[in-house]
């Protein structure tokens, strides 16, 4: 197994299921940490600065974004929303595994900076079920469902930038396809091969 | 999932356990057929052909490696042993996975003609278990058992051609690894990806 810790990108289209599965997953593995977003806007109640998010004034995120500390960032109705560079090099760094779990353009952002995470896209199992997904949840209108399956249509496109697709059949089911695919990049031959084989290139000399 | 199959090659010093391994992965997954090698050397007592290995004779041997019909092939004391390249082809093109046991350099010469084979490198868990190991088969003279170490010396070297290793710390743990790759290795995005991108947009056409 590698010592360095894993980023984990799970991405996909609204709806797709990407929430629950990460939540499935952080709830079966205590390795991996999940990211805390930061962003501008003001807290709601109940929720918990570095908790929720790391809440900051706007003048603070604009002077992070010039100095390149974010992994991502954007600006949704007139509020900032971006990923901490610093915590996520850190937690690697230490061994640990951090999950982000973000839309696509964020996705799309990250991969320019930390070309070495694992990016996996998720898939509804069928345009379908994404549309009595998001007809479920009760808060579209006609015309913004047209919009997010129109999204999905485009979005789906991008798949082809990220490492792995699970299609969220069912939540265990897909948790454990995730699973698998952390499992496999820990066994991965990358940039720390070398100190595996001087490891044994010594132990051999003493066997 | 994609539909092709794989077509994973397991190997590493001899002593690191992967014959063990691939037989505890085939007792548990149904999906993996072993890959039989053909061989010149007269079949022994109980062994049957297209089972344990495809017999042939020489010529017939030497008349496939011209026409390129073997995935790798080595001749050892006299005897030519290979790996069928249209079987492999086949169970791949129907959507199986074959599993292949092959020392390092057989892997090579696969790497070269199937680069897009799942290479995965079995260790020991120490040069010391290695040794106990090889010495525990009670086969081999001081001076065989120092080659066989030495070679591992070397081979180890070769990790760097491979996707994936594994550390055969125990059967079981090691074993579920080989499983997570094989699965993690489903889930990746490579060419077939348009055949799903196309099913969700003529899905969405549908919705």
């Amino acid at each position: 197994m590698n010592h360095k810790g894993l980023l984990i990108i799970v991405s996909g289209p609204s709806g797709a299921g990407k929430g629950t599965i990460c939540k499935e997953l952080l709830s079966r593995d205590q390795s991996v940490l999940v990211s805390v977003s930061a962003t501008t806007r003001t807290p709601r109640n109940g929720e918990v600065d570095g908790e929720s998010y790391h809440f900051m004034n706007r003048e603070t995120f604009l002077s992070m974004i010039d100095e390149g500390g974010f992994l991502e960032y954007a600006c949704v109705y007139d509020n900032y929303y971006g990923t901490p560079k610093q915590f996520v090099i850190d937690q690697i760094s230490a061994g640990r595994n951090v999950l982000l779990e973000i839309d696509i353009q964020g996705a799309l952002q990250v991969k320019k900076k930390y070309p070495e995470g694992v990016f996996v896209f998720v898939l509804p199992p069928s345009m379908k079920t994404l549309k009595s997904r998001i007809e479920g949840r009760g808060s579209e209108t006609p015309e913004s469902l047209n919009k997010r399956l129109s999204s999905a249509f485009t979005e789906i496109e991008y798949i082809k930038n990220y490492d792995y697709f699970l299609v969220n059949d069912t939540v265990c089911h897909a948790t454990d396809l995730l699973q698998a695919i952390i499992t496999a990049e820990k066994c991965r031959v990358d940039a720390d091969i070398e100190e595996i084989v001087s490891r044994f290139k010594e132990e051999t000399k003493n066997a």
